[in-house]
Formats: structure tokens, sequence, C-alpha cells
């Protein structure tokens, strides 16, 4: 931690801040300039985290040193971590995963289809929605309990692990009987409650971005779960909130490689809620992955025009499988190998 | 709900277009211009929320005519509407109502120092938090039950209602006994699972704009609290993101205004967090009264320098004390009276 | 300047690095924690400004300790700026200004009426457009040099000193010689151009926020002009771009008390921009004056129905009129006093 | 236009609303919903673009159909424009153009190091400031004039033409004649006066979008200098200002399909501003190719550590024929050809 002092801070002010930050336990330096003097804290610094240095007479500002996140960073784990899901799928490691999928549930027959079809054009992990987050409370909330015995069924029948995503801290047990993974949503990222209850069991999380969340905020709240137990955390970038209008949300393809630079987990894109536009789906995976992410997380319908959520981003089928066929090329210029199809239970690959 | 055709759309395009209208149990009326044409969809608008319609091919963009929410619009419900909080404290009508207290309950001394000066200098709600989001799982996260009994203890002595923030479905109920007001946080706002528990419970709830939330997107989550049955709602501006770094949030002060025009719903401003600044807490305070807000919510601890969330942006009781003198000029140039102290279960008025 | 380093820095890089910054001329100061060492720069913090700090191995991040502007600083000018507008107006000093009148100029009668009108309802300063930044090319560019001469005209009649916009380095001269005060936009904050030529000239400058400019690069701009010669400055909040898309723009009301901080320059609102929308203009002024703003610019025009530009949120004279009549009381509450009408030239004062 | 009325509109006033559209020229088309009248107005949409109509009493909202570019959109324009800069090089057509230098030409021996290193790796463009727009006034501002004629003699040398940037209407003659291409700055993306003047040279320019700039701003930009008689415009995406802080700005990948779809003009990107740093340069380059750019803008300078303006996000001489290598394999994965290098007045290709 770094203070700076105002100008004109007497000797008294500045002798009372010394003696709070040491009863802290830390060591105080000073550097005297000409117009401020700069404190530096030397010591652990997670013990300032919770004094409001910036109400002590004569501070002007106050600066951390060390990032807040400790587990989540890569210069406490060295290692890249590699996430695996279910029996035979795994996210991270130099090989780019694809996860596609329903936006909801609606039946067992769009389900299968879309299953089949995804798996087909190579996809690996299968996303379904169960229980949806909708704006609207007279919109369609999800098949809830119905769509994880679906889910299930879908996995059983086409090899594909299943992710979806849990909104109640009560439903945590029962998605997680259901599901190879369990998605946090944007509008969840920072339901500490939630987190916590996710840090408690064992299975790998998908962690989506805010909207208005910072990647510093995103790592946070990646920290959040691994602190309560579990650290099989995957990241994902699905556009923030900006003033433009013209896309749904802006995808900030930067914010791959600053999160490859700053942690060891691995880093994936929805391209489908980021554009919020089915034409906008092709480029922004080839961007995400240009930019060195690890994954997609992309929304298929085999009908978009008739779908109950998100029909406007929704790929078809054959659309879903024009972009596969033009995944490997972007993959090898960024140094990436394909993710193998899934090969689970004994399910045979085509 | 308008929509907009592509200037090359087809007669069978066309066709299509509509029939999927109509079969939604609409009439569409067509206005035919030089370069497009305007299908204006006449009946219920709820029924076409579902349809994507802009996947639908011809379409340039779809517009819809109603706003989405009704429960909590003023075109809905023309009497403007005032909660009561406690037996005798009470939001909206014409009054100002001021809420303060500490960030979080430490203890019973701290929170009893703090009710009774909030008090004295005015404040007719307590605030305290006992379940505390924090962005970090290093950081104090309230001393949850405790508090709660701790704030109804402080109610009974100090004759104060009580709000305080609710972070989990399975703490509803207990939060909902213990105090008077239950708080939905900024970065719950879109809890849908909470909000949903909150609608079934028969408590007043304060309902905080995220931080990036829109002023349509805040009243849609109070619809989502009125569908599932609770009407007593009151809106909180408490700052949104922006770009601005020289203070911790931007107070939209336009927000004020244009909710006045939305909805029927009491509309308050926490200047503290909005600023995030002692500070900063006089001049943000005066101008949301100055814009036409119901109410404050104001951090207050007995000696910011030691608290343990917040220090920054609390005010001392004295600095409270003044800040509570200079407010009824304000009010009064607002057209607005003060709140009269509470007079709760027999304990007199200073 | 403070530089963090990186943990992982070798010595040689360290000597590198003290060696460039002692080059400069500064002394350095080293406190070495458990996993950062902090090198205080001691000496003419500009000096090392320009040096890319960054990009030298090993060094993580570097925190100027000094604001980056001086002339616009309260910390090196201790007496609050007044600028005089013409012989009788002022803007700064513990009074109110208003400065009223149209976004254009669009002929000789309707900035007589508008002048007349805004006079006798209390404003100061008369405003009007002569060159307009106009999105489209298409859209009304003002009337230019004629507009400039019935501006002259309409200050000698109605004795109020005239503001008007300056677009092109080639027009200060021009505008100079018929305007008392040169507005520069907020498209054109940052041009540098435009604000090295107004430095030269020896007429107050009201100077717009930026949509996205920081207060710290508002400040930047005023150094710019007064760093060329003129210390004249008026600053201006006119709402800011945020996501939020209920008002054109977001007013950043938090702004004037932290450039009342920051600044000894007067500080203004324009809430006609700001919620590009006449109903909120009296809420945004009225707030506006209860965070501590020197004075307001509205646009009024005689019939905002058939305005040539921003007839959407312009008042007609009864609404200015009927808003300046709630203002003393805001403004008392606030501790300013009206600024007195303008007495210029031997026109009598109504 | 569309225009939506209240719900509570008299007669009266929807006879007034309908009479002042059809004294512009237009006619108006009713559909009666069960709570709002819809109008909508067919004709020229231009001649309403200057009424205020949202003023007019019984208006709720107005919605354009048509976009307010004509000039620069792909509606008006069937096919795609190839820019043309200098006598071989060109922007757009299929093909992927790299213009690579320093940011400010500091003298005569780093700008002859910079063009002879960028064009042997591949660059086929020399970018270079001549006149910097600096946000202080106590920074280095650029050599002016001298820098002019020190890039012509590296074009005169190289064979590389030259992009530079222009400030002041006053040196658009000037900049012409000694480069060829002019760029505007993002924060002169809305000095009207500039683009005027711009419209009336026959050089290219390049257009950069503003920090804050829509996309639909950036098109009326670039359609204000098209009115003014220049077509040879080149979009340049350069990252907007949102609250993220962990790169200087956030690259709106996004924008570069939707300018594709919205647009005939050739659209780069500025990795180098995006970001602000060096190391963030290759993912954002290839992501931009990923996505569809027609090229890219980047800042090289022999030795960034000594760079007078921007020398944290430039790249040296290695690092930027090291990008090259990979170029090619993301140009081809998104189906273009590298641009080949220039040939210009005899000099020969490496």
């Amino acid at each position: 931690m770094i203070i700076i002092t105002k100008p004109n801070i007497t000797d008294d002010e500045l002798d009372h801040l010394r003696e709070r930050i040491e009863a802290a336990g830390l060591h105080t330096h000073l550097s005297r300039g000409e117009h401020r003097t700069i404190i530096g804290c030397i010591g652990d610094e997670t013990r300032l985290a919770e004094l409001p240095l910036r109400s002590i007479p004569g501070v002007e500002s106050v600066m951390p040193v060390l990032k807040p996140y400790k587990l989540a960073s890569r210069e406490f784990v060295v290692n890249r971590t590699i996430v695996r899901i279910g029996e035979e799928a795994s996210i991270g490691g130099g090989q780019l995963t694809v996860i596609a999928g329903p936006c909801s549930v609606e039946n067992r027959a769009m389900l299968h289809a879309t299953a089949a079809g995804v798996r087909l054009a190579g996809a690996t992990i299968l996303r379904g929605g169960a229980f949806k987050p909708r704006s609207s409370p007279y919109s369609f909330q999800g098949l809830g309990r119905e769509a994880l015995q679906l889910l299930a069924e879908a996995r059983a029948e086409h090899g594909l692990p299943v992710v979806t995503e849990v909104l109640d801290t009560r439903d945590v047990d029962l998605v997680a009987e259901h599901s190879d993974m369990l998605q946090v949503g944007a509008r969840n990222m920072q339901n500490y409650a939630l987190l916590a209850e996710l840090g408690r069991v064992q299975r790998p999380v998908l962690l989506k971005r805010g909207l208005s969340a910072t990647i510093s905020e995103l790592l946070m709240s990646a920290e959040y779960i691994m602190a309560h137990g579990n650290h099989n955390v995957v990241l994902c970038e699905r556009g923030i909130r900006t003033f433009e209008r013209a896309t749904r949300n802006t995808l900030d393809v930067s914010a791959i490689p600053v999160l490859q630079r700053e942690t060891h987990l691995p880093v994936i894109v929805d391209p489908s809620h980021a554009g919020g536009d089915a034409k906008l789906v092709a480029p922004l995976a080839f961007a995400a992955i240009a930019a060195g992410a690890d994954g997609l997380i992309i929304e298929v319908h085999p009908n978009p025009e008739v779908a109950l959520s998100d029909g406007d981003q929704s790929l078809d089928i054959p659309s879903f499988a024009a972009l596969m066929q033009r995944i490997p090329a972007f993959a090898a210029a960024a140094g990436r190998t394909m993710s193998p199809r899934a090969v689970l239970r004994g399910v045979a690959v085509a």
C-alpha cells in the first residue's frame, strides 16, 4: 500500500497516520518530495484492506501495490489450469473447446435435435438453460427441474457433458446432480451467496463477466468461489455495457489477453450474447480465437424463428456447422488445436 | 409493436411476417413508404414479446410501442404510492424521509450510538448491514444473525424502524422477521430468484439501482417484485458506473425526475455510495432533493476512521447533524416537508 | 512519480531504471516490500511526464503524484477567479449567474424577442449560436457572420453581454470582435489548435466538457488555454455519455463539487443539453445550484416548436420566467445571491 | 419517420401534429392501437429532420426510419470503395494493408530507421506525426512543418506513401501537399470546420473514431467529408472509452462487421491506441483481422524507451517484424490477401 499525503499535512497528522498503519502490523517508509510525502507500507497489505485510510486527516490518495486476488492469480499459481468437464471434455491447455446448445431447453425434441446437430458439427459440451433469468416477470422462465431431467437424458444419449445456469442457492445441489458444469450468469457475477455455495460443490463453474464488471472484479468473483473451496473455474467474456447501441453489448476482446496474462484460469467467449445478433456470431467468434480464447459458447436452436428466448441471436444448425468449418484455420493461426469430440459413456464418435 | 422492413423485402417474406404476427392474435397495419414498409401491430403487444421478430427474413428493426412495465407505471396506477415503514415512518407523499445508520452493524455499542445520534438529528429510519456483499472473500462479511438481533434491539430502544439488506433467498423470512424493510443491493438488482422471494413477503422493499442498470431495467426489477405480490417497493438511485474516475460512481441525478414521471413508486437517493467520499455527501444530497427525490439514505458511523466497511464515505454524527440542519431549506425550495420523527412503540420524541 | 516494480525485476533492470530517472534530473528513493519494490522519484515530476516508463523492463505500474494541471489548480492559485463578461456581468464569486438565449440565431426578430424575454426574467448574459456544429452536413449550420452582427445589435439594444461559439481557428478574431465571451463546444474540448488560439485573445472563454472527457481532462483543456495566455476561463458541465438512454446525456452533478475543490475557475451547468428535454431543464437546474454551481446556461426560444435546432430542449419564454422565479430559493439554500441584472451602456433595468 | 402519440392525445393535438408534418411536404398514415396511435410519415424524411417533433403536444416518441447517412451507406453505393494512397498503395478490395511508423517524427534518423524497418517487414504505408494533439500544453507538440519535410523525404527514399494528422483548418493545404493521406484524430472526429475543409481537398482521409462516438456518428462524420466533395475516406476503429481500466481504451471489435455491413468505405483498426500497451498490439491486431478489418495502423519506434510520445504502446522494429510474420495466417483464414509492398517512384522491392 502506498499513501500520498496532502501538501499541508501536519506533523501530528503524519504521526497519527503512521501509528494507524503500524498498529496493523506493517512498517512505514517515508519518501519526502517537494510537495508531497509518500508513505510506503511494508508488510501484509491485506491487513490494511479494511482500514478506511482515505478518511484519515492529511491523506490525499491511497494505492494498493498488490492485486486483490491471489488464488486466481498467475503470480501465485504458475501452471495454467485445465478444467475437466464430465469424463472426456476439458477447457484450457492449448485446445479450443466449443460449447453449444439452445438458450432454453424448450422440450425433448428440440434439445435432442440440437444436441445431435452440434455434436456432429464438432461441439464437445452441450449448453441448455433450465432456470432462466428474464428481465420481465411475464417472459418464459425456463422449464426448471424438467429441463434438468431432459439435459441429463441428452447427455446420456449424445455423449456430451452438460452446462446449465443456476440462479438460486437452494438449487445448487439439484443442478450439480444433473449437470457437469454450473453456469453463473452475468447478472449474478456478484451474487456472493451463490458464489459461496458454488465454492462448496465439486463441479466446475462457468463464471460469466457482469455487464459492467471490470476484469479485476471478474477475477475477484472467481477468487470468491476458489476461496470457498472450488478451484475449477472457467471465465467467460460475454460483452460489456457501453454507450454504443449498434450491438447489444460491446465484446471486450482485449479482456482475453489481459486475463491470459493475469490468471491461470481458462478464458472463453460468448459471441452470441456479446453481439445479440446471429449475423455477428461468426466474426466475433473468430476475433475471440485470434485474441487467444480457450473456447467459445454459442447459442444454437433448430429453428431460431420460433425460439422461446434469444431467437435473434441463435444460429440454426447449418449456420453453426458452417461456422465450425471455418474455426480450425483461426485456431491454427492462434496456435491452438481443436478439442477432440467427446467420447463419453461408450457413445461412438461420428 | 412497430416493425420496419428492409428495402428489398419480398412479397413472400412480407406475407410470412404478417402471418407470424397474426398467429399471435394481433392485427397488422401497413404503411408503405418510399424505401421501407412500416408494419403497425395492433393488439396485445405482450404476445409478441417472446417472438424473435428480428430474426425473421426481411425485418430491419423492431420497436415496442408500450413500456414493458405495467404495475410500476404511472400510466396504470394514477395515485403516487406512499410506502409505510414500520408503524410510523413512511416514504413518498410529498415528504422528505431520511434513512441513516452504519454500513455494517459492528457491535451493540456503535449501533446504539449511531441510532441515538441519527434520531436526534432527524432521521426517521435506521439502516444497518447484517449480511454484507463484499467483493473480496477476505473482507468482513457482516455479523449476520447477530446483527439482525442487534437491529431489532435498536429499533425497540430508539423507536426507529429498520432497513437491512438480504442477499440469499434462504434468509428472506429471517430478515423480514427482524426488520421493517428489506434492501436489495445494487449487485442483486437482477437476482430474479431473490426478487421473486421478496414478492412473496409482506415487508416493504428498498430496491437499489444496479451499477449499469438502465432506468427501464430498474423499473422492470420493481415490476418483478410487484408481479409476485408485493407492491411496497421504494426505488433508490445510488450512482451508475461511467468512465469518470474522480468519483466512485456517477450520481444520475436526471434519473430522479425521469422516475417521478414514469412511476408512482417513491424514489430516494444514496449520496454515500454515489460519490464514495464523505465530502461529497452533502452536495449530492442537496442535488437529489432539488431534483425531486422523496428521501435519502446516508451512511453514518460514530468514528469512520475505524469503520469495518465504507469508512471513507461515512459521515460522523456531528457532520450528519450539520447536514440535516441544511436540508429543510432545500426541501422547502423543492416543495417538500420534512418527514416527522418516528414515534414508535411509545418512545418519546426528543 | 511512484514506480512499482515487478516481483521478478533483476538488479540490472533496477539499476537501468534508476539511471533513466536520475538522468532526467530526479532522485530516486527505494522502499523494498515483500513482493515489490517501490521507487519514489523526488524532484520535478514534469520532466518524467514524457518518459515511457511503463515500457522499461521490470516496471509494473507508474503513478503520478502531482496533478497534471497547475495554472487551473486551487493548489497553485488560492483565490477563486471571478470572470468578468462585458462591462457589467460576471461569473463566480458567490453569485449565481444565468445565461440564456436561443440555440441558433435564426433571424433578428426571434433574437430580439428572446433577449427581451430572458432579460426581463433575470438572465444577465445572452447566448446565441452563429456557427453551429451539426452532426449532419444536411442540417442548418447557423447564419455565421450575419448572426454575429445580429448578436452585437442585440447586445447594444438589450444591455446583455453576449456569448457565442467559435468552431474554426480562422474565426477566432472575428467572433472575439463581435461578442463578450467565446464558447468552446463539447465536441471541440480537445481541439488543441482552437484552444491555443483562444489562449491568445483577451476574451473570456466558456469551455464545455466533452461528452466523454474526464474532469481531469476538462481541467487540462483549461490549462491549455491558460498556458497560452488567457486565464479567463469558465468551465461548463453539460452531461456526459453513458449507457443510459432515457436522457440524451447524463448530467454529472458530482463534477460540480469535485471541480469546486480542484480549481479556482468558476463552474456553470447546461441543463438543456444535459437532459435534451425541456421538461428536465428545471429539475436539473435546481440540482446544479444545490450542488454548488456558479451559474447556468439555458436554451430559450420564443416558439420551440419552430426552432431550427434544439427545439426539443428549449424553453419558451414563459417557462423560462417561471423557472427563474423558483431559482432564488435554491440559490439561497446553497449560500449564493442572484447576480444582479446587467446595466450595460446606459440601458435602464426593468 | 414514425411518431408515437401519448395515450391521452386530443383530436386537436392530433390535427395540429398532422398539419405540421404535411406542411413539410409528407403524407401521414395513422395506425390506431389500443393505447397509442402510430403516425407513419411518408415522403422525404430529411425534411422532418429539423422539426422538433418531440416538443409538439401529444407526441410521446419519434423514430427515424432511414439512416441519417446516405453517401457513406451501402444502401446507396453498392460497390465497396477502394481508396488509393499515393501511386501504388491502396486500402480495401479484399486486401489487408498495414500502415506503420512512429507516433511522432522526432528527427530524420529515427524516421528513416523506422521507414526502412517497417517497409522491410511488409508495411505499405508510413505513418508519422508532425502536428500532435497533446492533452498537456507542456508536452512535446510535434516538429510541425519540419516533420512534414522529413516525411516527404522518407517517402521519396523508401517508396512508402505517407499518412499524417492535420489539426487545424489553416494547415490542410500544407499537409495535403506533403503527404498522401490526411488523418483526422479521434479528438477531432466532430471538428466540423476541419471535416468541411478536408472535403475540399483531393487527398484520401483517414478518419478515426472518437473515444465516445457511436458507429452511426462515425459514419455521419464520413458523410460530412463526402458531402463536401471528397469520397476517399477510410474509417478507423481505435478503441472507445468505457468503465474498464485494465486497458487504455476498449477495442470495439464488433464495430468492424457492423461497419462492413453499413458502409462501402474501407475499415481499418489501430491496435496501438486501442490497448495503449505494446504487449496487446499483437492479439488485438489478430482479432481485428479475424473480424474482417481491411487493414491496420501500428505505432513502431526504433527504441520505444526513448520515444517522445506513446513509447508505452510502440513496438520496436523486431517486434513489428515478428508480428508481421504471423499476420498472413489470420488474413488467409479471414479470406484476405496481403497487400503487396509498395513500388513507388522506382524504388526496388526487397
